[in-house]
C-alpha cells in the first residue's frame, strides 16, 4: 500500500497563498464550465454529544484524482481536550480508484480555500483602489480573508465589527502585529460607510448589512451564509448591486443571502453570475468605478478538490518530508 | 493519532461467519426499528477509464462508531495487475468524530455481509428441511451464500446453473471440495423444480426465475437486483409468494425485483415486510411448510456498519496483531 498520510503541520508547511488562490480560481472556472462533478453533500447528524458530519466529494473531469472530504464538527470536543473540527480528506486516483493519500488537515484546507475564494472574488470585483477593508466578525475567516485579500489588493486600513469586546481587541492586536492598521467600529453602518471592500464572516441568522449604508464603488463578499437559516445581507442590498455573483447557482439558489433576495422577488435568477463565469470572462464582473458588486460564497467541493491536488503535488515533490 | 489501519488479510483472520450473521441480523432489526440513520448512497462515475465510486454511510443511533464505506469499482484495473475492487471503510467515533480505523478490505466485508444477509433471510424464511439448494450464478456470492446458509440450515445437495460451462465446472469443483454434492442443470426450471431453497446471484437484466417452476414450500432469495435495470425474478413469482420480504422498503420500492411487481400492479406495498421486522417478530415470516417465501436483498449500509464494528472490536482485542 503506497497510501500517504499527512498532518496539518506538513500541509501548512507547503501552503502558499498565491498558489492556492490561483488553483481555486481555475477550479471555479472549471466548475462553471461544467468540467467538475460535484454531487450533493452528504450529511449525518448526532445529538448526544452533538455532532455534524458532512461529506463533500467530487472530481474535475479527466484529472488525476478525486477527493472525498469528511468534515466532522463535534462541538463538545474541547471539553475533552480535542479540536471540535475532525475528519479527513481522502484523495483517490481517478484512474484506478486506489486511495493515494489521507490529509489530516483539521479544517486547515477548508479555512484556506474559503479565504482563497474571497480573494478570487475580490480580484475580479473589488475596486482597484481599496481605501479600507471592513470586516464583520472576528474569527478565523475574519483574519484569513484579510491575509488572502492582501494577495490581490493593496491596503493597510481595516475596520472591524464584532459583538464581543474581548474578541475585537484580540483581533486588533493580532492583525496589527501583521502590519495592518485596525480600528473597531461601534455600528456596522459606520464600517459600511468607511470601507469600499467589505467581508462578512459571521454565523448570523438575520441581515445586518444594510443597503442604505453601502457607498458607490463598494464590493461586498458574504462568507457566512453557508447553510439554511443563515443570513448576513439585507436583500435590498443585493437588489441594488450592479453585479451579483455566487460561487454556485445550485447551492446559492437553495440557501444563501442571494436566496432571500430571490424569494422576496427582488432579483431574478438570470441576473446572477457565477464566479467561475467571471474568471472566464472578466467583463461579467466589475466594469465601472462606481458600481456596487456583491459576491455570495457558500463553499463548493471543487475548492477542496483543487486545493487537495495542489497540496499533494507539493508534498509529493518535497523530499524533506519523510512519509 | 491513534488511527489503525487493517488489511484484508487481518480482517479475514478474525471473521467468523456465525458472528457476522448474528451482527447483521441485529443490524436489520435496528434498521427496521428506525434506530439506524442511512442517508442516500453517494455516487461518482467516471468514463475513461470506467469507474464507479459509491459512498455508503450511516450509523446505529447511540452506538460508539459511525461508518463511511467508499467502494470503488474500476473495471480496467486487472489490466494493470490491480483488483477492480478498491476503496476503504472508515470507522469514526460517534462521540468525537475522530477517525478510529481504516479497513482496507478490498470488498471482503461487502461480500461477507451480503452473504450474511442471505443467511438471515433463510433463518426466518427457508423451510426447516432443505432438500437441496438451487444457486443461479457461479461467482463469489454463489459460493459465499452457500457457506453462510450452512450456518442456518443443514444440507449437502446443490444444484447450480451458470451460462459458462467453464465457470460451472470450476464451481462444482470448488464446492465439492468443501463437501457439498453439486450438480449442474441445463435449465433454470430444472433447478427450481428440484430445490426448495433458491438463491439468485446474477447481474441479469431480465427475469429468469419463473412462477410456474416454483414448488410449494420453497424459499427464494434474490441478491442480484441491486440497481436500476437489474432483474432476476418474474413479477408473478413475487405475486404468488405467501411472504414477500425486502431488506429496505426505501431501496426496494425504488429498484429491485420487488419494484417490478409493484410497478406492474401485481402486489401492494403494504404486503411487503422488512427483514428486520421479521427478526423482531418471527410470525411475520414463514408460518407453514407449504408456503412460498421470497426475500429481495439489495444491500443496506447498516450491514457495513455492524460488520465494521464487529470486526474492529475483534481486531482490537486480538493482541497477536501488531498495529
Amino acid at each position: 500500500m503506497n497510501m500517504k498520510t499527512y498532518s496539518r503541520e506538513e500541509i501548512e508547511s507547503v501552503l502558499v497563498k498565491s498558489e492556492l488562490i490561483e488553483a481555486v480560481e481555475e477550479g471555479f472556472r472549471q466548475y462553471s464550465a461544467g468540467d467538475v462533478v460535484v454531487p450533493p453533500v452528504g450529511h449525518l447528524g448526532f445529538d448526544n454529544p452533538p455532532g455534524d458530519v458532512h461529506i463533500k466529494y467530487g472530481a474535475v473531469k479527466g484529472a488525476d484524482t478525486f477527493t472525498i472530504k469528511v468534515s466532522n464538527g463535534f462541538y463538545d470536543n474541547p471539553q475533552l481536550g480535542l479540536s471540535s473540527s475532525q475528519g479527513v480528506i481522502l484523495v483517490f486516483s481517478q484512474k484506478t480508484g486506489v486511495l493515494d493519500a489521507l490529509l489530516f488537515d483539521q479544517g486547515l484546507i477548508t479555512d484556506m480555500r474559503t479565504a482563497a475564494a474571497g480573494a478570487v472574488a475580490a480580484k475580479y470585483l473589488a475596486p482597484e483602489h481599496v481605501t479600507a477593508v471592513g470586516v464583520v466578525g472576528t474569527g478565523i475567516q475574519a483574519r484569513l480573508q484579510i491575509e488572502f485579500l492582501s494577495e490581490v489588493r493593496a491596503f493597510t486600513k481595516i475596520y472591524v465589527y464584532g459583538r464581543h469586546l474581548e474578541a475585537v481587541n484580540e483581533y486588533i492586536s493580532d492583525m496589527s502585529a501583521k502590519g495592518y492598521e485596525v480600528e473597531s467600529v461601534e455600528k456596522i453602518s459606520d464600517l459600511a460607510k468607511a470601507a469600499n471592500l467589505i467581508v462578512t464572516t459571521t454565523p448570523a441568522r438575520e441581515a445586518f448589512l444594510m443597503a442604505e449604508d453601502i457607498q458607490p464603488g463598494t464590493h461586498i463578499t458574504a462568507m457566512g451564509s453557508d447553510g439554511p437559516d443563515k443570513q448576513e445581507i439585507q436583500p435590498e442590498l443585493i437588489c441594488n448591486a450592479d453585479v451579483r455573483v455566487v460561487d454556485s447557482r445550485n447551492q446559492c439558489f437553495l440557501y444563501s443571502d442571494t436566496s432571500y433576495a430571490l424569494k422576496a422577488g427582488l432579483i431574478e435568477e438570470s441576473s446572477v453570475v457565477e464566479l467561475g463565469e467571471i474568471v472566464s470572462n472578466a467583463s461579467l464582473g466589475r466594469t465601472g468605478d462606481q458600481q456596487i458588486t456583491f459576491a455570495d460564497l457558500t463553499g463548493v467541493a471543487v475548492q477542496d478538490i483543487v486545493s487537495a491536488e495542489l497540496i499533494l503535488a507539493k508534498l509529493g515533490s518535497d523530499s524533506s518530508l519523510s512519509n
